[in-house]
């Protein structure tokens, strides 16, 4: 199994994840400021010119929440989802889409404007309101979303290594961490977990 | 089993896919244009104001892509996901997840851009791109990832459900479905359905 990813990106999540279940894989890094992930020879694995990707025998998979479900189900024993019950499972899954969809975008707001805009005084109005959405994202996850101590109470799962990746950004996005004491812990707890330590060491900050 | 959805919402894509399970469910309308989705009795039942929301006995769901997996997974006779099989299963979330958080997003810079941005030139500049960025969402599917006649190939799943939903959008993005020729095929086909025929009339256009 190949695993593409980048340092900085979304891409840790799924790293951690794959170091979780134990799994056998070799991890690739693409050079985006070489624009590697926009080069011919990556496009062919990932047109969308993202990270990260698994590339296996039965095919490629890119997204980063139907791939922390892939490695939860493909290797059930490291039991990082619950697998037996669709409600848990779907709450798990919630909570991965939420990132995906909601978090990650309003961040990507910050140094991607150039996906939804064209003028440099969007950009610049885009990136002055990324503390604010990104803040009201934590006020939610803490109100409303994490049971704690881990995300979706005494187990972990991937939604912890997913939250983990993403409040790796809170810093460049203006916000600090000790505004968010839930999340500020859950952290310190995830930097405690040898699959993290050992993953980390691709992902240099 | 409480099903909220608003028409013209993505909610559609997990309406249908309760249909097509032949779940037992009551479909409740959150009327956008009285602020329903922002008031204090809907904000209880999901915090973020979006539509859909599932209420059952277990809890609350929300977020489409955990939704339509979670239909899925408890009316397994309907074969709506290919469950007994991890990879295929992925594939069928990949394309939710692009569909939730690069397709849903690029569309929702039309209407939404008060999300990303403070200045009415920015969300000028939001809404011009859509007919750009939502059109290469569909070349992408179009070229890499639609199998026909349904998303994965030959049988349908909960991703047709997902991708008729947005492609509903196709107009009001500025695009038209005739330059897609895979999408229009898909939408003719996804009318004939019972269950689409039965769902769209709480969907008024």
């Amino acid at each position: 199994m190949d695993f593409y990813y980048a340092p900085g990106t979304v891409a840790l999540a799924t790293h951690i994840s794959l170091e979780e279940a134990g799994a056998e894989y070799r991890a690739i890094p693409i050079d985006f400021s070489k624009g590697e992930n926009n080069g011919k020879a990556f496009r062919k694995i990932n047109p969308k010119g993202r990270v990260p990707a698994l590339v296996m025998d039965e095919g490629i998979l890119t997204e980063t929440p139907a791939m922390l479900a892939y490695v939860a189900q493909t290797y059930p024993k490291a039991n990082l989802a619950p697998l037996n019950n669709p409600f848990a499972f779907a709450q798990v899954q919630s909570f991965n889409s939420y990132l995906c969809s909601t978090l990650h975008v309003a961040h990507a707001h910050k140094m991607r404007g150039s996906r939804w805009a064209d003028k440099e005084a969007s950009f610049e109005d885009m990136r002055n309101k990324v503390p604010q959405t990104v803040a009201e994202c934590y006020t939610y996850i803490e109100d409303h979303v994490f049971h704690g101590p881990y995300v979706v109470g005494e187990t972990y799962t991937i939604s912890d290594a997913y939250l983990f990746a993403v409040s790796g950004w809170m810093t460049i996005d203006g916000l600090d961490v000790n505004n968010f004491p839930k999340i500020k812990t859950h952290r310190e707890m995830m930097l405690k977990r040898a699959a993290v330590q050992h993953v980390l060491e691709s992902h240099p900050s």
